[in-house]
C-alpha cells in the first residue's frame, strides 16, 4: 500500500487536471503497470534493480495514453495487445531518457536522480539499450509490417533527431524551420507512432489511423515548444529539470533562437558571448524574451499546432478516440496557460 | 581501385592465414558490403557520414562469416536472407563497440580512431542507438519465433553481460565461473546465435542448428579468452586497441584472476595496489604471469573451448557447413599458437 509519502511524491510530478484526463484509461494504465511488473523476470538478474529504478521513476506516461485513448473503442475492456504496444513504445522512450541524462549529464529528471547519477554513465549507456532491445522484442509479436517496422524506423528517426540536435549546439543561427525539423523527428516522432500505431491495434480504418498520427505529430511540437519554454523561463524546483541544460549544452532553442533574431547586432552579440561564457543572467534572458514579443511569438506557435491537431480530429469526431484526443489537447493548452499567466507575472 | 596504402593497411588488420579461410565465404562477404552500400539512404543524412565510418573500419566480420559458414548449403549461390541476417548481427555488434568505446573512453581500435574520440561521446552513444534499432529494423523481416525473438534476446543477454562485468569492476575476487559466465553473455552470445540462426535461415534440422549454435558458444569463449590474454600480453601497434584498458578501467579478466590467486599474500598485495594506483608494470606482471605457470593454464582453458566447439560438430560432419567451421577453429588455434610463441619468448 502506498504510504502518504509516496502519494504526495507522485501528485508532485503529475500537474492537477491530468487525474481526469488519465482517468479515462485508468484500467489500461494500471494493466500496464502489471505488464512491466511481470516483464521483470525476462530482464537479467544484474539488470532489475536499474529497470525498476527507471519505471518507478516514471513521467506521466503521455505516450501509453496516446496509445490507449487512439486504440479505445467504447467498452472499457483492457486490450492486451494494446497494452504490449504501449509497453514497447514507453520502453523506446525511457531508453531514450536514459541517454540524453548522460550526454547531457543531467542529475535530476522529474524531481528524482538520474541513473547517470546514481550508477554513473557506464551502466546507464547499457541500461538505455537493454531497455531499447527489450521494447524492440515486444515489438516483435506485432505484425512486421504495419507494426514492427514503423516502431522501429521511429526509434531510429528519434536518434537521428538527437544526432542532429547534437551537431547543431552552439548553432545559434538555426533556422525556425530546422527548429521544427528537429523537434519533428526527436519528440514528435513517438507522438505520432503512438497515435498511429493504436489506432491501427485498436482496428481502426488506415485514413482513422493516419489521422491520429498527424494529430501525435501536432500534439508533439505543442509538447516540445512548452518545454523548450520552460527550459528557459522554469525553476528547478517546479520542472524537476536542471534548470537551463539546454542553453548550457550550447542547444539553442525556439525562444533563443527567436531573441536572437530580434535583437540589435549589438544586444545579439553580448547575449551570444553571456552564452558561450556560460554567464547567462536567466532573469534577465527572461525579461528579453517578454520585452520583445518573444514570448507572445511562442504562444502563437503554441497555438498552431493545437489547432492543427484539433482540425485532424475534425473528420473522424464521430469515433471514440476523438473525445479523449479533443481532452487531452484542452488540457495541455490550460496548462500551457496556467503557466503563462506565471510566467507573465 | 585500392591503393597499396590501402591494402597494407587492410592487411595489417587481418591476420595472415585469414583471407583463405574467409576465402570460403568471399562472394558472400562481397554481398554484404553491397547490402550495407545499399541501406545508407535508409539512416537520415544526420547520421550517414558517422555509419559510413563505422562500417569501414570494420573488424574481421567474424560473425556475419559464421552466419554464411552455417547456412551455407554446397551451392556457392550467394543467399539474400543469409546477407541480411549477417548484416542484422553485425549491426547489433558494431553499436555495442560503439557503446564500448564511449564507456571505456577508447580512442583507437583496429588502428584507427573510434568515434568516440572522432565526435564525442554523445555522437557515439546516438550512433550505437541508430545501428541498433536499424538492425533490428532488419530483424523484423524474419520469422518472429525463430529469428527475430532469438535476436533481440541475445542483444539484451550481452548488454546484461556488460553491465554485470561493470558493475564487477575492481571486484579482484571474481571467480573462474562468474568470469566465464560473463563472456558467455557479453561474447559468446553473438557468436552462438549467428550459427544458431545461420543454421536456420540456411534450412538446416533444428537439432544441427543448435550444434552449430553450441559451436559459437565454444569458439567465441576461446576467442574471448585469446582477447583478454593479449589485452595484458599485446602491444598497442600489434593489436590497435589501447594496452591494458581492461586492468586500467578495473576490469579483471582471467589472467589477472589466476595470477591473484596464485600470488603469495605479499605479493598479491603489492599487486593489488599497483592495480589500483595505476601503476602496473606491465613488463613485470607479463613476467609473473609466465613464471606462475598461468600462461599454461589459459592454454588449457583455450584448448578445452576449441576442443568442445570441434566436438560439437563430429554428429553433423557430414554437413556442408561442417569443413569452414572446423577450419575456422584450425585458424584460431594458429593464431593463438602464434601469439603464444612470441608471448614464451
Amino acid at each position: 500500500m502506498p504510504t502518504v509519502s509516496d502519494i504526495r511524491k507522485s501528485l508532485s510530478s503529475t500537474p492537477p487536471g491530468f487525474e481526469e484526463i488519465a482517468g479515462a484509461a485508468k484500467a489500461q494504465l494500471k494493466a500496464l503497470d502489471v505488464f512491466f511488473t511481470a516483464q521483470m523476470p525476462q530482464f537479467e538478474p544484474q539488470m532489475r534493480k536499474s529497470v525498476t529504478y527507471c519505471l518507478k521513476n516514471r513521467g506521466k506516461r503521455l505516450r501509453p495514453l496516446l496509445v490507449f485513448f487512439c486504440g479505445a473503442k467504447k467498452s472499457a475492456k483492457v486490450d492486451e495487445a494494446l497494452v504490449r504496444l504501449a509497453a514497447t513504445i514507453e520502453l523506446v522512450h525511457l531508453a531514450t531518457l536514459v541517454h540524453d541524462d548522460v550526454m547531457d549529464e543531467a542529475d535530476l529528471r522529474h524531481g528524482t536522480s538520474t541513473l547517470n547519477a546514481l550508477s554513473g554513465p557506464t551502466i546507464a549507456v547499457l541500461l538505455g539499450d537493454s531497455l531499447f532491445a527489450h521494447a524492440l522484442e515486444l515489438a516483435a509479436d506485432f505484425d512486421s509490417e504495419s507494426i514492427c517496422k514503423p516502431l522501429t524506423r521511429a526509434a531510429r528517426r528519434v536518434c537521428a533527431g538527437e544526432v542532429w540536435q547534437t551537431t547543431e549546439r552552439g548553432n545559434h543561427e538555426l533556422s525556425v524551420k530546422q527548429y521544427f525539423d528537429i523537434i519533428d523527428m526527436k519528440t514528435a516522432e513517438l507522438f505520432h507512432i503512438s497515435c498511429l500505431l493504436g489506432g491501427r491495434v485498436g482496428g481502426y480504418k488506415e485514413d482513422a489511423c493516419q489521422a491520429f498520427g498527424e494529430f501525435g505529430r501536432r500534439l508533439g511540437r505543442a509538447y516540445q515548444i512548452y518545454d523548450d519554454l520552460d527550459d528557459i523561463l522554469g525553476k528547478e524546483s517546479a520542472v524537476g529539470k536542471t534548470l537551463g541544460t539546454d542553453l548550457l549544452s550550447g542547444k539553442y532553442t525556439l525562444p533563443t533562437l527567436l531573441l536572437l533574431k530580434a535583437l540589435s547586432p549589438k544586444k545579439r552579440q553580448a547575449l551570444l558571448s553571456q552564452i558561450k561564457n556560460n554567464r547567462v543572467d536567466t532573469k534577465a534572458l527572461g525579461a528579453a524574451i517578454r520585452e520583445n514579443g518573444i514570448l507572445e511569438k511562442i504562444v502563437d506557435y503554441f497555438r498552431r499546432e493545437l489547432s492543427a491537431a484539433r482540425k485532424t480530429l475534425a473528420a473522424h469526431e464521430q469515433l471514440f478516440p476523438a473525445e479523449n484526443l479533443g481532452k487531452m489537447t484542452d488540457f495541455v493548452a490550460a496548462q500551457f496557460e496556467k503557466f503563462l499567466e506565471k510566467k507573465r507575472g
